[in-house]
């Protein structure tokens, strides 16, 4: 079954931004339409036979049971379709979902579409809350919040490895730099180190800058089990990996460590026969700054305590030698839950056919998506090729 | 792949209630516990290598992210798991994500584990609200919670056949007399056909007898690729189908059918190989009284326009030749929205394995499940044989 090469054969994204004047429905249409018009040959929604949705909380955005609704909208019904929810990884989950469906011969060609509307909440405190349900229930109890429990994952990480303030705003930096380029991205504002440090703490020793954008977005894709039928360039889906850790963090014995990316990652790496020295672009999950640069070493990309130390040598900026998030990442270009793994594999979709425009990576011909959830308690990690 | 049998190797409920005192987490972790233990020949968490956790709104708990929560609970952390959700059919959607994880060599034993606590939401205005979120965004806008929708239904059928109050009126009273027997039952009180026709009308010409209950609740169950290795009596899945109709009542041509339980069964008799005929007990989805009566007509017990005759010479009550809804049904054992599927699939399991007590069918071989969310937008049908 592993051998076979699903292809991703069409990719669509609304622009993602801070407060969108349409609903969630709306949000979703667009890219059920853009995602069907963007197949290089052409499909008919009779060809999409599994629809499925990635979406986090209906707090955000007020709507459930979507899966008939994309159905009725590709005027189709012998279709099936679901939804999947695994927190912030809820759009990689749904690859992941697809990709089996398809490798199962359950379904020819699947239509993804992720979307959350954040704004539905009226303010940061009540985003929070919603996005706070996503922690292991004695987290919640207590009611600490994401941003919280990444705080004390960089304390950890700055006492063990003399990682510093400035080492995280760094990443920072360089997402809101690959923004620029970016016209889907929502926040396009270069920033410096300074302005990062001068930002306001959330959590110490996190502060605005570090963590990434409450967002409204939507995005789609089709993988296909014969993808010459729809294009000449897919992009192929070489693996797709799911993995968990301890929803808590107070039950890990390191918690420096996001060690569900390395199980994704290691299994990911095995069933695609390809190791991270192969990668040319990757798009990770830079919730806050301190996941980047976790995500690093956990992929191989760095060694243990290093992930600042590639940053600073620029092996992971635009034009260095392993490009991360040259989308602007969670960072810039923003992170609508459920939409977000999908706007991953948009990405790299995008990446991997030379269609990136001013944020093209040269001569990428494989990209590694990491998409996680919680504090890392769900992960997932796939690999593309051209 | 469709060759191979799929057993149910336990299953476990809480009792349904009108108002737990017990917070989510809580029902979920009683639920992974009870189902682990009422394995026949013991199971170890590290036999559990996928989780599929259905519920359908974290409004209805303030939990989401479930899936690495029940992971952690098991004792495990190389299993994976999502969430899924497709309004009240939820749960239908679970075992059919499970039955595949299975059929597709993709998991060898599968942990499915249903929850809603609707008792979060303070009033039943706004549980309807909650619910409401499932309908087509025109209906949402329009404000239409589910009891009016069915109530255009019910009026539309009335017209059509000739049907009455009183007709819908003995699906109430039968699911009521079914629950007496039924100690997992949320409300077990007899009722009368009066007692229906004097309860208020909530929406013309539904009563509020006429509707199912607002429930807290949790299930779980076990599938298996090597049932045997479990227990000598699983309980063999013989095919789910999974199909979808609009999901607004505006956009059917003729809104006294739900066509997609019509599709979902021809599919699960196709697959199974077996007929209405071949099946001894049934659980459907009586959401609302008339919902009860169409269903039957739908998977071919009767003809159309006449489900409530063969209510009344005595088909589907409990010592009639196809009892439908021995649990006490939606109405009489509950609706905990994520639950409801998941627990139909413990009751097929203890009645096909002669457990069920009071209520036990006599000489019950074969049960068949229908489970919908919305007005029908999605339709799970299974079939099961001991």
């Amino acid at each position: 079954m592993r051998k076979m090469r699903v292809g991703v054969v069409s990719a669509y994204s609304v622009k993602y931004e801070l407060r969108s004047e349409r609903e969630a429905w709306e949000l979703i249409r667009e890219v059920v339409q853009g995602t069907l018009k963007s197949v290089d040959k052409g499909i008919s929604g009779r060809d999409i036979d599994f629809v499925v949705i990635s979406n986090f909380s209906d707090r955000f955005g007020g709507i459930l049971h979507t899966a008939p609704y994309v159905i009725s909208l590709i005027g189709q019904n012998s279709a099936r379709g679901l939804r999947v929810e695994n927190a912030c990884a809820s759009g990689g989950t749904a690859l992941y979902v697809a990709w089996n469906l398809v490798r199962a011969g359950l379904a020819e060609n699947v239509l993804v579409v992720g979307y959350e509307k954040m704004s539905y909440q009226p303010t940061s405190a009540e985003v929070n809350e919603v996005l706070a349900a996503a922690g292991h229930p004695d987290e919640i109890v207590i009611g600490a919040p994401f941003v919280s429990l990444y705080a004390l994952i960089a304390k950890s990480y700055m006492d063990k490895y003399g990682a510093t303030e400035e080492d995280l705003a760094l990443v920072a930096v360089k997402n809101h730099e690959n923004g620029l380029r970016n016209p889907l991205a929502a926040m396009r504002r270069k920033i410096t180190v300074e302005d990062v440090l001068k930002s306001p703490y959330v959590s110490w020793p996190l502060k605005l800058y570090d963590s990434s954008l409450i967002t409204d977005g939507a995005a789609g894709f089709i993988v296909s089990r014969e993808p010459k039928k729809f294009t000449d360039t897919p992009v192929y889906v070489e693996s797709v990996s799911l993995a968990h850790d301890t929803p808590g963090v107070f039950e890990r014995p390191d918690i420096t460590e996001l060690k569900a990316i390395r199980h994704a990652a290691e299994e990911a790496f095995k069933i695609s026969g390809l190791s991270v020295s192969d990668i040319d672009v990757l798009e990770v999950h830079d919730a806050f700054t301190i996941s980047e640069l976790i995500t690093y070493e956990m992929l191989g990309l760095a060694k243990r305590g290093e992930g600042a130390k590639i940053l600073k040598e620029g092996v992971t900026t635009f034009t260095g030698e392993k490009p991360v998030n040259p989308s602007g990442g969670l960072k810039s270009k923003g992170h609508p839950i459920g939409a977000t793994g999908v706007g991953m594999v948009a990405e790299l979709y995008w990446q991997l056919r030379g269609e990136a425009g001013d944020r093209q990576v040269r001569d990428a011909e494989r990209g590694l998506m990491e998409n996680h959830g919680g504090t890392g308690g769900t992960v997932v990690v796939a690999i593309f090729s051209r």
